[in-house]
């Protein structure tokens, strides 16, 4: 095995190689044992500050992201754009590089434009990890979704993803599709026409705009959001005709004969694009998710600080 | 002495036993002390995970429950609705599930519909303390109000407690009736009638619409704050009505002659509920209030985490 | 050299000592090493709780703060008025004396009036930080802004400094001109006839309009941030107006054949007050500003609470 990360920052999936994927993979798993020791934590970042640098808000990536770095015994400040310079007129190098005069290592960042940290990698010296930029990409939660795929089906390489729903402005559609592919998956992706990108097919995917035929296909359905707040498209279906034509639920399920992992990267739309009786059933996997979040970013956060020391 | 509570969550004071306070009151004597020494710390929580999840906001009852984790060693997360995927359509159980398992161990929530920490408990399993469920209950508060009447006056049985006020609108009011007759005490309403719940008769305590007579009668005024934002009801007192009516100075205090104990869960408007010098007098033990806010919440926090331990 | 402040609180510049100051830096000198190691923490504030009590939005010097504080192990807990009781109508007495029930032990406070601190300060026991009374005071930012002075150029007195820009809307500008002169400085003010304050003259600083007089006469200019949330003056010079006649650029600089060292208290207005080819220049040291910040907030900090165990 690989022992240390190829990159310097984790920017996308797209620099990492299958090695990266794999080290990062092994070890989450030993961080999964220590978050499900009674004493949660380990002092690895003991010496490290890390700053969590959010451009747009976020919950559940922003808690992992904290939870992680506590359970890491890291240093943590919080910077929100809500409370700051950023609508003083600042640029985003110069906010970037007073925190980092503050003595801070790592940063971890959000930011509504595409390629904003990787903007930043090129000018700063500190490590950086992309918590989504914009409808690029978001890696760490590409990472926790190959990783539970892994740990629900003992490995990645041969099975068959779809990816299902609104992937015009899915930062987690771009980034599974890379790490899937990376690791020897097939992916397709299932939508309406209105929310597939015009060139999709030349990364190498499968297009499907029926989405019982992307289920009778796939080992597992990673079912997107219906991410309304970023929809501007007038054509789009309603939420009510998206339901109908797109929407997974038990009855449909049941009519495969065939079993299907369902995941989600949540906040879910309940009776959108997932029935309540599947995104509680034995199936779905969205909890397992959750949890292996932590055990992901304690991973990334752990090999790039390490990777600093040398 | 009991040795344990006999509920695994405080959602109410209305589901403890008279023995349940008591014990929370023992627990919090010691945990004063410890607030009070020059090292405010004990290691008692090290390994438990504490999420603040306020879907409302509140300034004094989650700074005092985030020092109490402090004080108790605790990891912290919080998380606010106002930055949150419940404004994307997420359900609480979904918000709190996803929380948990991130290996969140206790939940203290303040939600604006009552029984919502009460509906939670019955889908998780982790603690929850209810930090303020919308008109409903307020547990700590009532217990560090009853927890200041036995320090000020050596004990809770047989004393007469007014609370006076807005009555219809207050969960410190109902959970401060509840703890305060589990304890023995004699319990007196007072307020406009517009101010007043309907049946609160049936819950077995006096009712006064004159505020001197209540004053008259009681050995400690619990006087609530007119909370302007809660009230939609055109025929209410004006602010200037009300402290006219109801608003309790030095000069009435004087009239009395006796002694009243002044509590006051804040923030206080001076001038309407009560003037500056009864505020400010050696009769209120406001600021006692606060502290002791810290103590009976590390004895709850305490408690809870110790039954899960078992 | 002084072994302890002569103050209680750090209420503004014009309170101290010169011996204060020189006792703040060289403390400084000791935390900047801290700072500076792998292990970038000290226990001395183990037994210590502070209140970061933000009226007013702040990023950098809040997060400057919070990251002292966290360097020398103090609790620290987060009080904002956007969620205030302040907007309940609490006055800012009742506000901090509540905070401080809880047995917190220093309070960082800014606030939107002049004297705010100054007011708590003859009302509470706990030792008070001013982080910025309005345009009154920001002790600490003079304090870090001649710390780096004197750090590049060896020493303060005898320097010729010059304060270019809006002074009156600048609490940065009257503390740096009392830090200053305490320590020996010659100081100029700079900028248009609008944004300096009439009497200014009276504080015994030179006034200079022509910011090429300015910059041929000083060794350091301090250039301000040009605050239009601020100002509310109609015959302003408009941001091009400004940048034409006081911003200052590489060729302007070049013009003077000396060497001039660049301050800015952040955020910059790149392109107004300064242009990029200066800011980034090796005259500048805004970012050393930055870092020194950490250090002078851990002394002030470290100071005042040695104070309060005597």
């Amino acid at each position: 095995m690989q022992e240390q990360l190829s990159v310097k920052h984790l920017l996308g999936i797209k620099d990492l190689t299958p090695g990266d994927i794999e080290l990062i993979f092994e070890t989450a798993d030993e961080f999964k044992d220590v978050i499900n020791r009674p004493i949660k934590k380990v002092p690895s970042l003991r010496d490290v500050t890390v700053a969590n640098v959010f451009f747009e808000n976020s919950t559940r990536t922003k808690l992992s992201f904290e939870l992680a770095e506590k359970r890491l015994s890291a240093d943590i400040v919080n910077f929100s754009s809500s409370n700051s310079s950023v609508k003083k007129g600042e640029t985003l190098l110069d906010t970037v590089n007073n925190i980092l005069s503050m003595k801070v290592d790592m940063i971890v960042m959000r930011h509504a434009s595409p390629g904003a940290p990787h903007f930043l990698s090129k000018h700063i010296s500190a490590n950086i990890v992309n918590a989504g930029d914009g409808t690029h990409e978001h890696p760490t939660q590409a990472l926790l979704d190959t990783f539970s795929i892994r740990q629900r089906l003992g490995g990645v390489a041969g099975k068959k993803v779809a990816i299902i729903g609104d992937i015009l402005h899915s930062r987690v559609a771009l980034s599974n599709i890379f790490a899937l592919q990376k690791l020897g998956a097939e992916v397709m992706v299932c939508g309406p026409i209105t929310l597939l990108p015009k060139h999709i097919a030349s990364l190498g995917v499968k297009v499907e705009l029926n989405v019982r035929k992307a289920l009778e296909w796939c080992d597992v359905a990673n079912v997107l959001r219906i991410q309304l707040e970023r929809q501007q498209i007038k054509y789009f279906p309603s939420l009510r005709e998206y339901s109908l034509y797109y929407g997974i639920n038990k009855k449909l399920l049941d009519s495969l004969n065939k079993e299907i992992v369902i995941m989600h990267p949540g906040p879910i739309n309940r009776g959108v694009e997932l029935s309540s009786d599947v995104a509680d059933s034995d199936h779905a996997i969205i909890l397992d998710q959750v949890e292996n979040g932590v055990a992901i970013r304690m991973a990334v956060l752990y090999l790039l600080a390490s990777l600093s020391k040398n």
